[in-house]
């Protein structure tokens, strides 16, 4: 057989020329948002003065298979796509396992994760609507600087928020954001109705995630010619985010292999959404047998300890209401706690497939993932960002096991970006600084119990 | 035609098997070193306390035309090689210009620039050697970076003195060398005798990259089982970066496409002398019509304003005597100059060349080097180092030329890495606090006129 070279690069003809949206394989939909007033579902003229009116269609649409690629988007994507898929030899060679593992490397572009892929597809379609300019948050800054890169690629205005804390331990995150001329904002900020308001009621409040959030849809529907663009979580993320599981599909095709796993990272579900897309599909069809894994930080453990239910989606809770596994609006992870991945909630596709038993959820400790992202980077050369480094670590994990057994399983798994901006976490883990904080039970029970009561 | 796309891979197959030496195609080949004390060549057994053996071998060789490329090192390659070929579209089209631009982007491994080309070719001939480990200087830490990622690829120890201001204003880039588990020591330090003389005479000196230089030869000859290595100026680092160039014209020949100028950056001389290698042997052969463009900062102008002689590499003045052009080993370019490029001198190789009218070079100002960048950025997606932004700079006044002119000239440069590092420099930039240091006539004569007196 044709030996798998290190990187299997498609050709820039045998990218994918449109979206694969996976609610169309589902057999159970996602459940769909809810207006947090009526809890009745929400129509599009609902969310049409926060968010653009083809994202709005792409958002409410379970049914229609493929979105072609608008020709803008796809010029941009073929800046940095199709990304690599590695073969993982070095890796597998330190492990001294006979399982093939390969990772879908996404951190090959200046925003330095997969972020940038839907980011170009909000900020062109917002543009096409004709709007000045989009509002967002941003928490560990990957969004922020992907949104920012389209934005003045496609010359649109960018007000990004920025959860205060990482606004000021990351500078250099501020100020790549800043190089694509953005306007970033530490959240909360007195420069919203919302932000005074948490202020006044949590002086001296570092930020969250949700808060900024509420921010930035605040000055999105106060403000003419701006809408709010988000980075994770929704249904119309994932199916931009569709075009990594769609290359990863398309290179092991060449080569004639079916992965046993696919294994990938989840915060809010950018990321997993659109790797396993493809793959879930053929799961659901029957054309695959193939486990498909979740890795969350056992610091903000969505899936495997939250409850799937109707949850804000905001701290300010101004946004519609969305069916997800949660922790609660009001959670958030411990200050230790390095990197992205902190949303309490999780995308409402994925939880449905979660909760049809089509994926499995692990959730590990950050100690874990950095001793596996320095593993990884010393032998395959990538320095990993902490999101990334959770799928790496449970790679790791199943590799080993198949050492145990012997058996040749082929593992997949996405490698969503690099680790630049995260060195001061790198350091505490290296000056054996960093610690595992996990949630204990009454932390969550407090934090779910505050769902809003919907049938 | 057939059209061009945004980036031209090669394939594994395609990858070059062996190092091309431009010197073999040279009529008049480089000066030799020189032992400082008898002012005669040095030879291999005077070397051999210094640096590897087999490195001594290809550093003394001026007439083998091919190195192979040893098994363990082309397969360290395959995990970031080829590198791509990418045809700037997006920057064409924002300057208006009819010119076809083209670069060769090394940004693309976690060391964040080219110098992993060398780097993991030097520690393997170290390793082959049977020895324990490698000394060396870094001053804005891509080289340190490097070289600590193939020692810990391959098991080797690696102590790296880094230029103190750097180790203090780059604290990220010493938390990547450690990551890859090197040992990083600010210099001038009390650890070595030179170090401690340096300190007596200059008390609270930042340190210089030649300073840093003579450290880790010191340590290096006086610790048993470690040798010297160095990532710029030698013949043999530009031997093992003629890969870039040599994938660089492999993939241009698969389209028919012949550049009208090849442009570099120029600090040593590592990434130019790679990448113009095979460029430069079809020009001196009648084959190829072709300019050659080194870009220098203005801050440190070594070809446009330095001497053709020969001097010493190190402050310390305990390395061999080097022929090129040079500012006197005295020359530290002003506390303002932000990135590398700044070697008081340029290889040996490089600066006959230049000598024998091969090749142009033109220096520029660091403030117009990061308006480059930044438009650079803003429309190609990659945040670019400030070095490699000198040659982005002068791309792009070529392609104004051209926009003017009407001609459609193909230009190639090299884009060496990412700028992830340098941001406290782009803050500068973009806070207007950057100014251009420009030395003075009397500066440069006073420095060049401690040259050691050499017939």
């Amino acid at each position: 057989m044709e030996k798998i070279p290190y990187k299997i690069y498609l050709t820039e003809d045998e990218m994918p020329k449109a979206w694969y949206n996976i609610r169309s394989a589902m057999k159970n939909k996602p459940a769909p948002l809810l207006n947090p007033g009526t809890h009745e579902p929400m129509k599009a003229e609902e969310l049409a003065p926060v968010f653009c009116e083809e994202l709005i269609k792409q958002e409410l649409d379970n049914d229609t298979e493929y979105f072609p690629i608008p020709q803008e988007v796809y010029d941009f994507y073929k800046m940095y796509r199709p990304s690599p898929l590695v073969r993982a030899y070095c890796l597998e060679k330190a492990l001294g396992t006979p399982a093939k593992i390969y990772y879908k490397f996404e951190g090959n572009n200046t925003s330095g994760s997969h972020k940038l892929n839907s980011a170009i597809a909000q900020a062109y379609y917002a543009k096409m609507q004709g709007l000045k300019g989009v509002t967002t948050e941003t928490g560990a800054g990957q969004w922020g600087t992907a949104l920012s890169m389209a934005c003045s690629y496609l010359g649109l205005d960018c007000k990004v928020f920025m959860v205060k804390v990482s606004y000021e331990q990351k500078p250099f995150r501020r100020e790549v954001m800043r190089t694509y001329g953005a306007d970033v904002t530490p959240s909360p900020s007195m420069t919203t109705e919302i932000g005074k308001k948490i202020l006044a009621e949590h002086p001296g409040t570092t930020g969250s995630l949700g808060c900024a959030i509420s921010e930035a849809v605040e000055v999105a529907v106060s403000t003419p010619g701006y809408r709010y663009v988000l980075g994770s979580v929704l249904n119309q993320v994932l199916l931009h985010q569709s075009i990594i599981g769609l290359e990863t599909q398309a290179a092991l095709n060449k080569y004639g292999i079916k992965p046993d796993m696919v294994i990938g990272c989840a915060g809010g579900g950018s990321n997993l959404g659109g790797l396993i897309a493809p793959f879930m599909r053929d799961k659901i069809n029957g054309d695959l047998d193939c486990r498909i894994i979740a890795v969350e930080p056992a610091s903000c453990p969505s899936f495997t300890r939250g409850k799937y239910a109707y949850d804000f989606c905001d701290t300010g809770m101004v946004c519609p209401l969305a069916k997800m596994y949660t922790l609660g609006s009001g959670f958030i992870p411990a200050p230790n706690h390095a990197g992205g991945l902190r949303y309490h909630g999780m995308s409402s596709i994925l939880s449905q497939l979660y909760d049809d038993g089509l994926m499995e959820a692990v959730a590990v400790p950050q100690t874990e993932v950095f001793k596996a992202a320095e593993q990884f980077a010393r032998v395959e050369g990538i320095l990993p960002a902490p999101e990334s480094s959770h799928a790496i670590k449970v790679a790791i994990d199943e590799a080993m096991k198949c050492k145990e057994t012997g058996e040749e399983k082929t593992i997949v798994f996405g490698l969503t970006g690099t680790g630049y901006f995260d060195l001061v976490a790198y350091q505490k883990f290296h000056d054996g600084e960093m610690d595992d904080y996990i949630p204990t039970d009454e932390d969550l029970a407090k934090s779910i119990s505050a769902l809003p009561p919907v049938d």
